[in-house]
């Protein structure tokens, strides 16, 4: 499944249209557009945390969602206004400290769904804190769709 | 299912342990405590919007949350440290703008889990927009466990 | 929201396209069409048990299932090919012996997307047992979509 | 994540407590064991087709919730009764006909909760068909829990 976007095509897509979320001060960031995937890290800000300073389960929740929109963009184009039907996520351990690092994987782009996996983790740490499967509905009228 | 709190109760103590959110300018309220249920009202502020005026995934999941959380601790006692393990959220209609209501029902109160189902509507309309089930795993140490 | 076939259509339909699921012999039994909502009887027999003779998991999800597509097709008429794409299901507790009554209430009914809650109990026993939320993918050449 | 019983004592371990679904005739076979993992084929039988020829739901949903609790008992040991709480399974694409492989994949194994994700293909084929996440309740008189 090859990306339509680069990485850096991507963050200038997203900082235009969600300056407050995508922006320099938002803490989401586009690491990277592989075949089938994106890489997002999260820099979390105090704003994400809750006492005792782990990330909120609304932020885990956030970036699950951003980063599935994210994949389904790189391998459909800009254009498509696709919207969030379903989310089932589970959270396995309380995430760490410092950066998130979210890996949305494509399991199926139809043209009127997709369904994307994504796994979160601590940056440098392969354990997987939060999982969480995300179906979109593409609209009919979407040039890649 | 009897409930061991009232709404008043449930109040206070939200206030006092979540200040931010369930404080006066927080824009949750606890509007009902009934048997096996309650229901929650959110005031959508600025911050829960995305552009369009729609409250946003996130403050959809968010609610969602909560109002799971709110009906298991009044009928389990407030001292439980129950956190969410799953949910499941559907994303139906756009909601509409203004008041939101939740409608929190306990499907199962386990000794170490339980199941609660959520429906979102917009104040003064019966429409679900979004429907969640959420599990919560209940500490061993829960008095009310 | 309007069912545009009676519980004797459906039975009817059910019979003609699922002989052995829906005939007398599968267990499966229509019992109402009402607004928006189905409700299905399973009895159950010795090949939908487990031993210690509680009904399997794969049958309460084919119930379910089963439930979430009959009340789908009794509000959009009996052409259209709804297709299952998710569902979400909580076995709640150890179904009790003997005949399970599943109570389907559609949730949405798109043009493209319908979501179905099923709540499944003992009969004459209101305890729900096995709770599913499923989505449907209806085919664009539905009449009735 | 290492697995504390081999697929040779996985499948006579199954035989004997299953021996319908898991004996030569049940189309259920453990392929694999490997780290915090395993593979299941099935040999789809005539039973578990549906009109067309392509693999029912409920067998799917079999296959997923077996693959999971394999996955499981491999790496706590054959004593433990774990029951599945909650399974989100998305059908992403017909299946084809023939043997398919599921692999199972821990995301956790705690003390109380077990969640693991499955995904189904083709024997020989690496599309996926059929994708599940599935949570299991370990009973507290576990040896291994």
């Amino acid at each position: 499944m090859q990306p339509v976007m680069s990485a850096e095509e991507m963050r200038r897509f997203l900082q235009d249209e969600f300056p407050q979320v995508m922006g320099p001060d938002g803490g989401f960031f586009v690491e990277a557009v592989e075949d089938g995937a994106i890489v997002m890290k999260l820099a979390a800000a105090e704003r994400h945390l809750r006492p005792g300073g782990t990330v909120s389960g609304p932020t885990l929740f956030t970036l699950a969602d951003v980063s599935a929109y994210v994949a389904i963009l790189a391998h459909i184009g800009p254009v498509a206004l696709a919207v969030t039907t379903n989310m089932s996520i589970n959270f396995l351990l309380k995430p760490p400290p410092g950066t998130l690092v979210a890996t949305a994987k494509i399991l199926k782009l139809g043209k009127r769904l997709a369904v994307v996996e994504v796994a979160i983790a601590g940056d440098g740490d392969g354990t997987t804190v939060c999982h969480a499967v995300a179906t979109y509905s593409i609209p009919p009228s979407s040039p890649g769709a």
